[in-house]
């Protein structure tokens, strides 16, 4: 029996791919996320590990509370980080905000509107809001399917005129366009690390108003996971008025460095001039594309999200080759589309530190290659 | 309002503390985890960003595949890394392996079972064997809230005998202490790498048998979770026959970058080696606590855990007054209990890396050190 004797050959032997170096290549990062690392957010990853409940780590959880409460324009006591990328703040919120046999309304206006029907009919919620008054109301602000920004003004004081949440995915356009969670009656808000962040993948800042937090703290039942449960999530990021942080699970200590340090570029650069310059740069994006006579997917221009911009594919190629070529010939990103706009968009991400017009021109020039050089059928 | 003017002021002002230079101290890491990260692993997680289907990270999925196949001493095809710490692992499995309704036993011999009982209840299940045939065995290998490590062989034949899956948490153990999935009759094991793997913690591998595959694939409903759901991570893991990798969620990659460095580093020991040396580093740190006047909490020497040993406190001190002074004087962590031990033990980790007779050397030198600093009252 391997397990008994320690000298005993071994029944599986160490895997070859494991003993050759460990190499990756640098890209450009133009797709619809993860968007490019910084070096400075990289090596604050780099840091030597803490425990996750040392003294400096809960300071610099601290830190990233108040972080994502000026990206999220929040005063919000329960505002802390999900350690898991967003799905996992998707989960959290629809898990902690909704129990079995409650209503949820889902605006279903691309991939993740589908992802969280999905995810709400899990849990045995019903979605009909015509039989029954909906618990929670859930839209994507930063539509990155479709490349629509969806208006949130109103929404809000309507929902809480039912007694609804609004619960708002603001993963691919927060930092990216401009969104306040108190002032435009957010109830439950989260975004990823990993878009205008400019962080990598791994962590979800999430927040909760007091509204929410009635709700969610005066549940009948437990949340369906423990790992996401927020009674046991806001006493760990001392959200709550305990005077001891309990043990629940092992932070993602170091990818908690990087979250911190890419909130303290949001909060250097500051909100309104980042807002302004994706905003600046899509336009120029936008532009440019015009004058190369692609077609933008989105036509109305406010409604267009500034952080992933969706091109109508090329009449007469295939998409896959573009991405292909730009891919092989660049080492760039660009990505086709998903879910509802498969096979009908190439999209673009100009994320955080990604969103420069030098980035614009550097896309543009591989655009205009890969349409000289791949296949086109007559149309 | 603020959304609607890019030029008005913000409601919540950049937070000073972000504006503060990012620091971490270097510390001697000897709790119970996160252990320290060696700069290989470290470095590795530095490497540039690249896409969650980029050809280039699949290729380093396959790689972390294969050294969890090694390190768990498995051929199961369904093998990979959960996107979260242990417990988003401990969640994976219990969530996917059991619905509504059916049974699970769960050995409670610590936190950890205690912990596993909790998961399971939220979804419903049972846990009385006297009354129902239990679907799922649960089992921790290495109880690091008490130092334990359980005996494995014979459990998965007799759970076979009875049409039960054996699952096993072996996050403390892995790596550290021989277990051998494949012959052990093991079903379902997962770990985390912030342990023997001395990786950050973030990601956690996991890995099913064929009969447990029969059982979460040919369920009756859908798991509770979407972001842990076995039949979408396997698709994602390329462990399904499937041609195509469809998107799941965004993997934190440059996590992924740091697991496949542990799991090489692994390779090249050798697991029978780092087993060997596991052991006894932590025979030689027993005799010098013994030695020192100090008690082994778990008095079967066969029934230690050899990455986790718990120290019963010393009676008349303040376990806290010596955790604190090792901190404050030694920059170094060593733990107290949790659950069931809390304010019985000391608990100190020898893991990975960590795991040498140089760190128990200091780690001896500290504590009687401590003895010798810190109040003691007459007992």
């Amino acid at each position: 029996m391997c397990a008994g004797s320690i000298m005993s050959s071994l029944c599986v032997l160490p895997p070859e791919c494991l003993l050759q170096p460990f190499t990756v290549p640098q890209r450009l990062m133009l797709g619809p996320g993860p968007s490019n690392v910084p070096a400075r957010i990289t090596a604050a990853g780099a840091q030597p590990i803490l425990g996750h409940l040392h003294a400096e780590t809960i300071e610099i959880m601290n830190q990233i509370k108040s972080g994502i409460q000026y990206a999220f324009q929040t005063q919000n006591r329960v505002t802390l980080a999900v350690s898991g990328p967003g799905h996992a703040a998707m989960e959290c919120a629809i898990f902690n905000s909704l129990e079995h046999g409650e209503s949820v309304l889902i605006a279903i206006n691309g991939i993740w509107g589908e992802r969280a029907a999905e995810i709400a009919e899990r849990i045995g919620t019903d979605s009909a809001l015509d039989k029954y008054r909906p618990v929670v109301f859930f839209l994507t602000h930063g539509e990155s399917s479709t490349g629509v920004v969806h208006p949130i003004d109103g929404i809000g004081d309507l929902c809480h005129k039912y007694n609804c949440l609004f619960l708002v995915d603001s993963v691919a356009a927060l930092g990216g366009t401009p969104i306040c969670m108190d002032e435009q009656g957010i109830d439950i808000m989260y975004t990823g690390s990993q878009k205008v962040l400019n962080a990598p993948p791994g962590t979800a800042p999430i927040s909760f108003s007091e509204r929410a937090c009635q709700k969610i703290f005066n549940r009948r039942t437990k949340p369906i996971s423990y790992f996401l449960d927020m009674n046991l999530l806001a006493n760990y990021w001392g959200c709550d008025d305990k005077p001891v942080r309990a043990y629940h699970h092992t932070g993602p200590v170091t990818s908690f460095y990087g979250l911190r340090e890419s909130l303290a570029i949001l909060a250097e650069t500051g909100l309104e001039n980042s807002w302004k310059r994706h905003k600046e740069v899509a336009e120029y994006f936008h532009k440019g594309l015009g004058e190369m006579g692609l077609k933008l997917f989105v036509q109305d221009k406010k409604a267009r999200l500034p952080t992933v911009t969706t091109i109508v594919a090329p009449p007469g190629y295939d998409w896959r080759e573009i991405t292909g070529y730009i891919m092989k010939t660049y080492n760039m990103e660009i990505s086709g589309g998903l879910g509802p706009s498969a096979g009908m968009v190439l999209r673009v991400g100009l994320m955080g530190c990604n969103s420069s017009k030098a980035n614009v021109d550097k896309v543009l020039e591989a655009l205009a290659d890969a349409l000289k050089h791949c296949h086109k059928s007559r149309v």
